[in-house]
This record gives structure tokens, sequence and C-alpha cells, in this order.
């Protein structure tokens, strides 16, 4: 039991975390509605151009057409040079051998809130 | 301190978990090979139709165009007559109001692993 418990937090050790998904809606305020009432989540942040919703295991990022594409976005720590944003994360974008948009960020260590 | 702790447990308690996202690719081997050599994860699973990812935090599909459309979905208990997957999973594919492609998926208690 002990060792496999050990095995379990190895593997969970060497295993990145994906820090958000990010998809694309026409309407902020609309889309955060939809689903903070059809889904269980918390709003973390919300303005006219961006959200992010707050599910148990990862964040879910409502974004609009023109500013972002969707994504998913792995957290990287080896990323330099990146885009800085306010709350002192940095990232990256890129996208895979298929074409889907994939974002490389880097947060801070002492704030790891939003950007 | 336990206080904060408690309020976090509670929140993590009444928010939904995302199962699983899913992004289309058009061959599962050259994607799985993609990701294997870029970023930290573990292969739960692969044939040539999908394979399962496994991060730290979550489950990333990588499907076929002509299979599945790119989707996310969410962990739903209450979801009745769904499709019956071969682990005993059921899930319901469904849109949010901006035509994102949403799954529910439901567990049985004593199998939680893949499809």
């Amino acid at each position: 039991m002990i060792y496999k418990l050990d095995l379990w937090i190895r593997e969970i050790r060497i295993m990145e975390k994906i820090d958000h998904v990010a998809i694309v809606v026409t309407n902020i305020k609309h889309a955060v509605k939809w689903y903070t009432e059809n889904r269980k989540c918390k709003v973390n942040y919300q303005d006219n151009s961006w959200a992010e919703l707050q599910f148990s295991n990862i964040k879910l990022a409502l974004v609009l057409p023109h500013e972002h594409p969707a994504h998913i976005a792995f957290v990287d720590n080896t990323i330099k040079n990146g885009t800085k944003h306010r709350d002192g994360s940095e990232s990256i974008y890129d996208h895979d051998t298929f074409g889907n948009i994939i974002e490389k960020v880097k947060y801070e260590k002492k704030n790891k809130k939003r950007r």
C-alpha cells in the first residue's frame, strides 16, 4: 500500500500540470452565466475581454475569437523571454505538430494567481 | 490556517472536476510521439484511433477528426441514458451556448479507468 502510494507520488511528480484550457466564446458575460449555471465552478476573474473559471483540478479560460485562439496551457518553468503578464507570470504560445495551439506558462513563485 | 484549509476543502468539494480535454490530431502515433517528447506525461492508452495521455491533474485525449470533435469532458454523476463504454463509464455529448462541444461523463464506482 505504502509502496503503491510512493509510486503514485513519483509518477505525479514527473508529470506536468495542465494550467488551463481556453475555449473561444463570443460574449464573456453570457458564457460565464452559462458555465456557472450549468457546471459547478467558481469565477476566478471576469471582465469584458476574458474570464477564468476554476474547476477542482484545472482552470477553464473563456476568450474572445479576436483576442486568443482556443488553447491548452502547460506549466513550464523552463521558458525564457516569454510575454510578461501583470501578475508576474510569463508565457509563450506555440503549437503541436498538428496545429493545436499550446501555451507554456511559468508563474512567479510568490504569486501564482491570475494574469 | 486551519480555517483557510477548511474553506479550501469546501470550495474544492463544490467544484466539479474536468475529466479530460480532447484535441483533434490526424495521426495518433505521431501525436503521442510529439506529446511524450515535448511534454512530461504518461501514455494511459493508445491504439490507432485514439490515445489518452495522463498529466498530473488531468487527462488529454488525442482523437481523429472523423471520430470525435475536440471537447471538454466534465465529470457528471447525474447523467442518465448516456452511451455506455466498455469500462462501464457512461457519457453524453452536449455543447455550450457558443457551440463548444462538452461531454458529461460518469464512471462506475469500482472502475474509474479508461474506456
